[in-house]
């Protein structure tokens, strides 16, 4: 019997790897957990999971003997840990293997957002170029001052890449960290203060939740730009949505979204902001990566060894 | 009697900052020289240049007072510069300023055409994210193989940016240059057939007109990516657009055309381009730079000292 239940929107290439290494049970999504008869619930010992519905004590309860759950993803904020721990069960995720995608939409949405390139491309793609002459003049990106909210993995990525778009780097987080003569500020509000650009690569989850709050997206300041590739939740977005209205905040470039993809359509009037559908880690070579270390963590439990990436 | 004519489509704030320091005559383009009568004519000492119309043997004739052309923009393939060395006028350009800006357009049109982001933007705002899921996976870019065409400041600027991002540097150039670990091709064919995105940074002009051949778009592949922020003459448009059309390369990011802004109407109905209005110096920041320098090489003559920066 099948030790395997793999949950969420696995694409087809996905797919065979699982069958081929697993032969799992699959599912759409959690709450098809408890149409699975007992018998078949009981026989699981692991879950490969994907996706953003939340996974947490009572799915868990329907599967009584799984020992890990495997996340697809770095960011595991849909599985209840706290709760994974008090059952025992192990929750690993696919970190290392995204962090360059993220940080190059990152980089690309802040310089997008920065010289109007989507409006530039659509006025040659319109004719006005043609008949209305030069695009509008913009603002220099190069040489600005960038501040990273959250200097884990990808946030240093970032960090690393618009250093030699040779900006000044400051960032938050709690402690101070090595870095090379990048700035640390303890309080979020002073590196937005500091800052043209911040740029949010906190960790999801309850933690971070509103964490940059009103107070911080007020402190960024009319020539100010947000970035935002870690989690829609990590974010304030009234307060977002409210600066970008009124010109509180330059602009942003935002691929997370609170309630994605059905996002508040007050998104779409805006001018200044561009919009990507969490995209960040959504290459053909970076998924397979995922993939491959999300099953390599469910197949190193399986054979009774430690997990290559555990969370808890 | 004024000294200065002032040739091209300059905006307001660079009129007001020529008006302050030269208070010059102003022409739209090269064609008002001759409505202009023999004695203002004969009186006029410097030009101060900007534009893509030409300005060769005949305008030149027509000032025979004229000894230095001042030009607004660090190409200056506009001005026939043998023709003005013969007559002994000095050229000046604006060098240095702009090497952000443009390197800036370069890394995003980049990152843009390889991770599909306007694509993926419309994805988004169309609701189909909502309505169909997920936009599909493209391409990682970081660690990728970049050829750089003519390693000059531009050049460079684009090339430690995309170290950055863990890329391979390569680069064509006349003669190898001190790099730090780059490698050096001598033949544009073998630097294409080498990498997986071609940056084109070339001066333009006759001596480069179509150094991006067909062999060399060939040569690129079906991975490759083609990123041209120098001039339009700079690659056999024809053969780009054929290679874009039937998928021989894969995409390319353009922000300069063959008789632009009226551009081949053929790269509106390719999905795989990225298009920008020639906008790699647009900034506020950098034009405001391009027009203090360009004065200041008009003073310099004026004043009887060595030009800033003479290209001849």
């Amino acid at each position: 019997m099948t030790q395997t239940l793999a949950i969420g929107p696995y694409n087809e290439s996905e797919k065979a790897g699982l069958t081929q290494e697993l032969a799992p049970v699959y599912l759409d999504g959690p709450s098809g957990v408890s149409d699975l008869d007992a018998a078949q619930r009981e026989a699981f010992t692991a879950v490969a999971y994907k996706g953003h519905h939340p996974f947490g004590a009572a799915e868990m309860a329907l599967l009584p003997n799984v020992g890990v759950i495997a996340n697809y993803g770095v960011g595991y904020d849909a599985i209840d840990v706290a709760e994974a721990s008090a059952r025992g069960i192990t929750v690993s995720n696919t970190p290392g293997v995204l962090n360059d995608d993220v940080a190059d939409l990152a980089v690309a949405m802040l310089i997008m957002q920065g010289r109007e390139m989507e409006h530039a491309s659509q006025w040659a793609r319109s004719g006005k170029w043609a008949e209305q002459g030069e695009y509008r003049l913009n603002r220099k990106v190069s040489g600005g001052t960038a501040g990273i909210v959250g200097l884990g993995r990808i946030g240093r990525e970032i960090a690393d890449r618009l250093a030699a778009f040779k900006m000044d780097i400051h960032y938050w987080s709690r402690s101070a960290k090595d870095t090379p003569g990048w700035t640390h500020h303890g309080d979020p509000v002073s590196l937005a203060r500091a800052v043209d650009y911040l740029i949010v690569a906190l960790v999801g989850g309850p933690d971070t939740e509103g964490f940059v709050s009103k107070e911080v997206i007020d402190a960024l300041g009319p020539r100010g730009i947000l970035v935002n590739i870690s989690r829609g939740s990590t974010v304030e977005e009234g307060a977002l949505l409210d600066a970008l209205e009124r010109g509180a905040i330059s602009g942003a470039g935002l691929d997370v979204f609170q309630n994605e993809p059905n996002i508040d359509p007050r998104f779409y009037a805006l001018e200044n902001v561009v919009i990507q559908p969490h995209q960040g880690s959504g290459t053909v070579e970076t998924r397979a990566a995922m993939a491959k270390l999300q099953r390599d963590n469910v197949l190193a439990y399986l054979a009774g060894e430690d997990l290559l990436t555990p969370v808890n």
